[in-house]
């Protein structure tokens, strides 16, 4: 079973260095040619697929489009789903490091950052940035959609949704490509690779790079590899660790 | 019931005045622009979609990803199908009006394309245009695939597709988006507005420009509209059906 894992590109936001979760920001001009770079590469290497995979969030949806344009197959079927959407930052979308920092101190940022387990602030009900409020989630249950999340709760909706739509094409033999970003593929990961919550949280994944498993029918990884050039993987890689830590 | 039938803005090979069919051509830069504006007029006249169809062509794919841009609505469903392709142009498929006319007359072209049930030269079976060799029909049944079709074929496939699939939806409440190409929104158009084929071959369809049609649960027409400037739609017409004389 063929299954290929792609962060989004660059957004307009993690230029800004804002807090973004849910808040639907367009790709920077580096983000597209992030994603275009991609799509080559997938095809340079000969990988093929028979159906995507990406969230509701258009700088997922437009990365997985330049990819499959240089592709050639923007024919192939394309499954968008909010369950693959980035982990919900509540109250603190929109806001950049140094006003939260001020906002919330220093050590408790850390801790929203860092921990497994721990939610950032919720939204309140009634803010406009709310899901249940917003036209993109009109046919979802309201009591489905989080006000804010921890890396644990988007586990909780990522892997189930993986396992009951994702894992059965997979096991009829289809080759699936999943456009998400850092913590919907990283709930994805920590399922296929078995990974403690402290594995998962130093695990950082670089944006724009195909990851490409290859795994048995009961799930156990037999090669997993990102493709392009090893040395800019690992800066890429050391950028986003980075940024966390600015962040 | 809303349906709005989008006919994709200009291709490259339009540009250059080559038979088209199922060759698979990128948008020129007016198509795409063409593609956005029909987008924000239908943002501005307050339309939504539930749901969305386009065929595997990319400049009808494209025309849709930068209408729904535009919109706000990347993240609406979107089905693509074969059946919804261009009118396949069989061996014409990369000619041009003046080497078509060297080849088999001007008289045998205008028959090719003023009448409704005559096909034009087909494929060869071993000629890589065939749709039967190509990745994109893959999933296909290569006896459903043309190696040329009349406007006649075009409808045999669009209409039932249309019955099976669209309509079902469209009697469940949900307002539908279609971008596809000139012969198979003329099958839609004819199905709906009950066409006599001479009645089809003298209507011509704008490219970008949204057709709005409110429908009855019984599929009679309530009213159907272009979105946009009268006069510019008129030229955008003209211009259509000069093109035909022209090629």
């Amino acid at each position: 079973m063929t299954l290929v894992l792609l962060r989004h590109g660059e957004s307009l936001w993690n230029q800004e260095n804002l807090f973004t979760g849910w808040t639907d920001v367009e790709l920077s001009e580096k983000g597209q040619k992030e994603a275009r770079q991609a799509g080559r590469l997938l095809k340079e290497e000969g990988y093929d697929f028979d159906c995507c995979y990406t969230s509701y969030l258009k700088r997922a949806i437009h990365t997985l489009n330049f990819a499959l344009g240089e592709m050639d197959r923007d024919w192939l079927p394309v499954t968008k789903t909010w369950k693959l959407n980035e982990r919900h930052y509540g109250a603190l979308q929109g806001l950049n490091k140094a006003d939260t920092a001020e906002k919330y101190g220093e050590e408790q940022v850390k801790i929203w950052r860092r921990s497994f387990d721990v939610q950032p602030p919720a939204l309140a009900p009634d803010d406009k940035r709310c899901p249940a409020l917003q036209e993109m989630y009109r046919n979802v249950d309201p009591k489905e959609l989080p006000l804010a999340e921890s890396l644990k709760d988007t586990i909780a909706r990522v892997v189930p949704y993986f396992e009951s739509e994702i894992l059965p094409q997979l096991q009829s033999g289809k080759r699936v490509l999943i456009a998400a970003h850092g913590n919907s593929l990283r709930a994805l990961i920590m399922h296929l690779e078995k990974l403690t919550p402290d594995e998962i949280l130093t695990r950082n994944l670089p944006t724009g790079v195909p990851l490409v498993y290859h795994l048995s029918e009961d799930l156990q990884i037999l090669s997993s590899k990102y493709l392009g050039d090893e040395a800019a993987i690992q800066a890429k890689i050391q950028a986003v660790a980075n940024q966390g830590k600015k962040q």
